[in-house]
């Protein structure tokens, strides 16, 4: 009897994995030209970092985390998402004491969250994700926006839709809250049960719900932009002026809430437009959360970050029609005829893999025909042959697979041989 | 009150994730060079595939693992080794059914196994995997015990050794097990209770007790290479034979028995020999299995695969004194004076990153001074500085900060000129 994978997960084999080294590859690029260094945290972290750092209101914690308890007792969640450990590094390795300020991160990891399977979205998916710890200039509010876009245009992307909001620091806030809290309050047992536990708690997130999305109220909800203090109002505008220089262009969506307690000032989403892409089109998703390093032990420290879903951008990439260039071809494959031949052939192989050479033999005992199949299927550059008749000579010959030309080369020099070729 | 890291892992920090990229990048480049592919499995699975796969009377599946209850109520596991999950996946997506056979696949992840915390041991650790599935040529052994050691030496890794066995097949292991079981029978009240134990079930694995590894009858334990039949002797020769070809140093060790139930014929562990490395000296094992993937449901499939330890790999390189390059550098550094500098530095450094060079600016509103500490401390090779009589020209200063050269270029052609000048 065989043995399923765990429903909602999934294998990347050979053939996809390309794409995923090729994406990750220019998210771990463009991190670097944006001078920010990755950090690797464990799968697992105390569960209390997440009822903390995420919220015990949110979906997250109360419905979609794998949690355990471990052999010495201790009760441990597979990571559902990426701020609330890097920040919990941040201040468990007191890098706020580092001279380079604000501390710029970046990760590419595993995140776990027990959702109902569904196109693009998997119980374990990989999110590549950006923190800047330690600054309050609303310029560093831009340089994240934009390293997340750079990276999906420099892939090909053009179908992209950047929203963003702010949602003003706590007096802001406070006076919003009030507002929203007025606004529903008569009539919120028209609402759904989880809304009318919101109103109280965090009535920002009756905006975010799913079920009542087109109650009349709904539209009418005050707007955050209505209650800004000053501080707040000029904060907003210079990130706004931030992305105008960059030539970034944006939407302003007041009722845009993020999902995660602890942000506050600047959020934003990047969205595909491309058709075909279906329901869910949210691509990457961030903000400020000044309180979090405080909440979770350090000292006060604005802080912003995005978190982006590699499926979704998979997904997005396929919805424009954009192929990645991936290399699979091989640049020498040795076909051996005969016991001596298949016996020298693996000392030939070696010298060609120490010269640095992407080679590869037979090793099913194969015919000669089946041995060329072989090579052609490994798109090879190089076929070398050696036959009896060629190792008696101390030669083996060299079939360049694009020009169709065949040459006998002393075995010793094949590695020069073929680098030349290349 | 702040949370702390769960005990038994680590984060890997800018600094040392700089090693990290660059052991990882030489693994893949040596597979991708041997044509080996990476696959990706999910961070859990059933825990039935590793009770199967890794055996019931393993310590790994005894006392190490971590399971937990999914809301499913899924027994599942964190993956303790890297063989079993790719296994699981080679018979779930047929891959034995592929045009290119063998299939040589490598991985890169982590795994799980809850033990004592220790010096280069951690709950959490990262494994370089490979598997070459569907060939039985002695051949292909050699070539994937090449491939690990062309990793460590290309590393720099000098005082390397290289210790390999047979298990033999089925019938001489058959043959090796009685005559284990009768010379060990008559005195097992002298062992420990895992070795009375492993007697009936598995007689092998006492040879590999920590307990009793100084009792006499150990010594004069019957060695597997007197019960080889004439197939797995010729097996084993062969194998020999192909390391020689490859001028591969080994040394022949009968007591090298593998922790994991599936192994047969072709053994192997690599050790350091650095003095000061400490007790735990291995630094990758591997071996055949023959048997695995029909046990997980599958056609009877040759196979063979070696696991190597990341962190065991580091501290060998430390062990031999040898540092690995990292390039930290910034191309260049945006330093602004004033307000409107300030502005317009932000449109200038993304021009910069949009032309591809890796550069940065002040963030927390730095005087001149400890903008250039800043520059300084990235090691940026330019720092162009504007200040307001600059901006009033349409000009920057850029100043090499190696030949200590100023000079003034316009501010549309900084890029070009940081980029000629790189």
């Amino acid at each position: 009897m065989s043995i399923n994978i765990p429903r909602g997960t999934k294998d990347i084999l050979p053939g996809e994995v390309e794409k995923w080294q090729i994406i990750e590859g220019k998210a771990k690029e463009v991190s670097a030209r944006f001078n920010y260094k990755e950090i690797r945290t464990p799968v697992f972290e105390h569960t209390d970092l997440f009822q903390r750092g995420v919220g015990d209101s949110t979906d997250i914690v109360q419905k979609e985390m794998y949690t355990f308890t471990d052999r010495g007792e201790r009760s441990l969640t597979l990571r559902p998402e990426g701020t609330a450990p890097v920040t919990r590094s941040y201040v468990e390795n007191k890098m706020f004491g580092l001279p380079g300020q604000p501390v710029k991160l970046y990760y590419i990891q595993p995140m776990f969250r027990y959702e109902r399977p569904q196109a693009g979205r998997y119980r374990q998916f990989v999110q590549f994700g950006i923190e800047a710890m330690g600054s309050a200039d609303p310029a560093i509010d831009a340089e994240v926006i934009s390293l997340a876009m750079t990276v999906y245009q420099e892939l090909g992307l053009k179908k992209l839709r950047l929203v963003i909001n702010t949602l003003g620091d706590a007096e802001s806030r406070k006076a919003h809250k009030d507002a929203l809290i007025a606004h529903f309050e008569p009539r919120i047992e028209e609402f759904c049960s989880d809304c009318q536990n919101r109103l109280t708690k965090n009535p920002l997130r009756i905006l975010d719900c799913k079920k009542d999305r087109d109650h009349d109220l709904m539209k009418t909800a005050p707007s955050i932009l209505e209650y800004l203090n000053e501080e707040s109002k000029n904060y907003f505008d210079q990130v706004k002026t931030s992305l105008d220089d960059m030539n970034i262009q944006y939407v302003i969506d007041p009722t845009l809430v993020r999902g995660l307690d602890y942000y506050n000032h600047t959020a934003f989403e990047i969205m595909s437009e491309a058709e075909g892409f279906g329901a869910i089109t949210t691509l990457s998703g961030g903000g400020r959360y000044n309180g979090l390093v405080e909440d979770l032990g350090g000292p006060a420290t604005p802080s912003i970050g995005f978190a982006m879903s590699l499926e979704r951008l998979l997904l997005a990439l396929e919805a424009e029609g954009i192929t990645l260039e991936t290399e699979e071809d091989l640049d020498c494959y040795v076909v051996a005829l005969g016991d001596e031949a298949k016996k020298k052939s693996i000392s030939i192989l070696n010298d060609l893999r120490n010269a640095g050479i992407k080679s590869d033999k037979d090793y099913l005992d194969k015919k000669m025909k089946a041995q060329f199949k072989a090579a052609d299927r490994l798109k090879a550059r190089f076929v070398a042959i050696l036959g009896e008749e060629e190792l008696s000579k101390g030669i083996i010959n060299v079939k360049n697979m694009e020009s169709g030309e065949q040459k006998e080369v002393r075995i010793e020099e094949l590695s020069t041989f073929v680098k030349q070729g290349k």
